[in-house]
């Protein structure tokens, strides 16, 4: 694949799996790997080999028949296809005990974003600082997103509050939503949603336990 | 469907979705809703109304043609096909930042899981009281846990002794991990892991922002 081309018809639940890879792939180098191999990454990963080499070749393939994957080589196409070769500053909104653990999470910034911006609804919180930032009201929000370009935020709201927190940020220009909140938002086609809600996955658990 | 006899044989993705509907029937009912249709939860959910029909034809089909679904009745079908019709203890492992906003969670009670102790290796934090428990010792974990049955665990430690710890998890009796630390576990085939990486969920909507 020329290095400057990403192809954008690929399915979804290909893309969904490419972070995972990267991880893995991140995880490979710290430990000194410097080769790996589909059948290494799905034995890491619980997928199969031949899984990881069909979503690989849909970006033209990246190892040798034989010879493997080299490591640094295939984390920057990752990096590249998925967007995170550069630093994407994130919004986030709610500084309750989930939004301070976010904002003082150090696993971000080796992998591509960055929280730039803090806000809450309390008047309490509203002027105090959490980490480096100084949480701003809501009502500065959208003005502060819109300024800034800002295109993601990790929304860590109540549940009762979320989706019109998400609809003012969509209106202030934000398109991918990493929602905390335990609900489903409603946005247009042109804005991407994550859930993060440990509830669902430990329901998705318990259905298979005795 | 007997209310007595679930069935075994779904497919995983299917189980994957129960609990997003089963969210959005808790939310329905708490707006006041007693009634509502394939077609309603599809709109909220992003999902085709064939799709949730075709899910819950699974379990024997919940609604009649034409007359939707009674909310109250589904709900509590679903909460016995994922087994949290009743309470599910979870043990915590980590107390930092991630672990302590996980103590305070108030959303666990009321859809099907309590944390019930919480270990960190931090001698500075053992002893200490979080939220209503007295954090203990690594040490103390396979005991703890192998005494009082506890079959969940959460895991919000540093991905370099995740691996660590969930053996021990696994050796004191856990079947089922909520994985906070951004790396694969290797686990037998009758333990289940979730992944929760905020990160990797982010990634994923890079690639379409631009």
């Amino acid at each position: 694949m020329p290095s400057n081309i990403i192809p954008s018809n690929i399915p979804d639940i290909v893309i969904g799996r490419l972070p995972i890879y990267l991880r893995a792939l991140n995880r490979l180098a710290q430990e000194g790997h410097e080769v790996t191999s589909s059948h290494e990454l799905g034995e890491r990963l619980g997928i199969s080999s031949a899984q990881i080499r069909k979503d690989l070749s849909h970006f033209g393939g990246f190892g040798k028949q034989g010879t493997g994957y080299q490591i640094a080589y295939l984390k920057e196409q990752l990096e590249q296809v998925l967007k995170v070769n550069r630093e994407w500053l994130v919004a986030l909104v709610g500084a309750g005990d989930l939004g301070s653990a976010l904002a003082h999470y150090k696993g971000f910034a080796d992998r591509g974003f960055r929280i730039a911006c803090v806000f809450d609804s309390s008047p309490h919180k509203i002027g105090k600082e959490l980490v480096n930032f100084v949480i701003q009201s809501m009502e500065e929000m959208p003005k502060v997103i819109a300024e800034s370009g800002i295109k993601i935020a990790m929304v860590a709201v109540p549940a009762e509050v979320a989706q019109l927190v998400a609809d003012q940020l969509i209106e202030a220009g934000i398109r991918g939503i990493l929602n905390y909140a335990p609900i489903n938002l409603n946005v247009p086609d042109y804005v991407r949603v994550q859930y993060i809600d440990p509830v669902v996955h430990m329901q998705r658990m318990t259905y298979y336990l005795s």
